[in-house]
């Protein structure tokens, strides 16, 4: 029994959808969790800033003494697993390798899609991590830059987001794909335009779900569960804007945001 | 007469839009560019973060010997002016009060509309350059945070750009606004469907021509205009992704970018 608490970082405020899942499925383990709203977005972003910002992260997270290291965000996931991986000591889990797996898991015909941000899609990490584990499948990457706004405008219901979805979308359903990964925690929030326009026979696929099951996997095999049965505390961490990020991150999490507090995470030295 | 560049900077690919109107309107001035593009946006975050990250872009452009700093990102002058003149001692101009004035000398109504970021939107900043110099005139400030995506996914002309303005701007129409300030660096490419919405009436104001304009009004009053008819050097620097804002920086210029680096500027140290 290890009652350290797990931690779990994001370029902001969409990896909530990953705690909000860990909440779901580990209901009594103790977690911290940093959004680094001073930088977010990491999609646009370079390999090395993202790897430089996700070393920052989860450094600041090991000083809290966390059991284990969950990257929230796809990006940092695609850029920065191996490197984590390297650099601490416990264990680094990231959303990209249970996403796969969930894709692997529910296509029937093969055909993988896979929509990110740009810095997701480009760095082939779904595509390399589902082939993998079925050297048949053919997977499409779309990257799709004009879905994280409009979640964060509310607006997932309108015009606007299904015309969007049909523009990044098209080459999806004309290749048939029936499985698709939501490569970016705010996508999930889309699920409702994103399986109207591509139709009942397409299994979406969230990340954050796969990532909570194969957390609480690897803590029952490493004998790390709390287990306790005791109310679990959160406690959560921005490096910009709290206020705002208690405002918005309800939606995210249907839960309130109570301790809460900002952090300066650019001053934490970089070992390169 | 002063030789030295004019020092630009804002939080990423944007600026490039004021730089183009300095091009044209300063042909002979030698410029150093910075775009903050490891930290882009700054339209999201709080004042306190825009103003560190405003400290750091302008001490390395006086780190460059500059003869005067242009802020071409709208929420950085919004947020940032005040604070930058008073720890510089060359001239610091920003968008805002030239984008103001612009409005002012256009409206016949008095019914000014401004556009931009959350952050520049909810500043008020020009809001208050608008009234001080015209205590009667009416302002409506909207935010419209999925402009600039759409102008990065090159839609500026699809039916996705046409019903976002639409939802956006209808406000603006439905009080009869003349003129409307193009707040933030991205918008004036979107200046055919956001016309196409509003109608013939109303009167763009681009801030960034504004600026270059009262730029050189300033340099030619302090006999700091380099005036030797020399060809100008163009010196690029970012914070991340160098090819990426090579590549996607002409569009914005129409010109290409040669001389280009880039830097930690999270590195410079914050004078508080």
């Amino acid at each position: 029994m290890d009652k350290r608490p797990i931690g779990v970082f994001d370029s902001g405020i969409g990896g909530l959808t990953v705690l909000r899942e860990i909440m779901e499925q580990l209901p009594y383990e103790n977690v911290i969790y940093f959004g680094d709203t001073a930088r977010i977005p990491y999609g646009s972003k370079s390999e090395q800033t993202v790897k430089k910002f996700a070393y920052q992260c989860a450094s600041f997270l090991k000083s809290m003494d966390v059991k284990t290291i969950v990257i929230a965000c796809n990006t940092a996931s695609a850029f920065a697993i191996d490197y984590l991986q390297e650099r601490f000591d416990i264990p680094v889990i990231g959303v990209i390798e249970p996403g796969a797996r969930g894709a692997v898991e529910t296509t029937k015909n093969g055909k993988i899609g896979v929509i990110g941000t740009s810095g997701t899609v480009g760095s082939g990490a779904y595509q390399a991590a589902i082939m993998e584990k079925n050297h048949e499948a053919e997977v499409i990457g779309i990257p799709c830059p004009l879905f994280v706004p409009i979640v964060e405008e509310g607006w997932e219901y309108s015009t606007v987001a299904e015309l969007t979805a049909q523009q990044y979308l098209i080459e999806l359903k004309e290749h048939g794909v029936d499985s698709l990964v939501l490569g970016c925690t705010h996508y999930p929030i889309l699920r409702y335009t994103i399986g109207k326009v591509l139709g009942e026979g397409v299994h979406l696929v969230n990340p954050a779900f796969e990532t909570a099951k194969e957390l609480k996997e690897i803590l029952t095999a490493k004998g790390m569960l709390k287990e306790d049965f005791t109310k679990p505390k959160y406690e959560y961490f921005v490096s910009d804007a709290p206020e705002k990020f208690r405002r918005l991150g309800g939606n995210f999490l249907k839960k309130d945001i109570e301790t809460l507090s900002e952090i300066a995470i650019d001053s934490i030295a970089v070992d390169e």
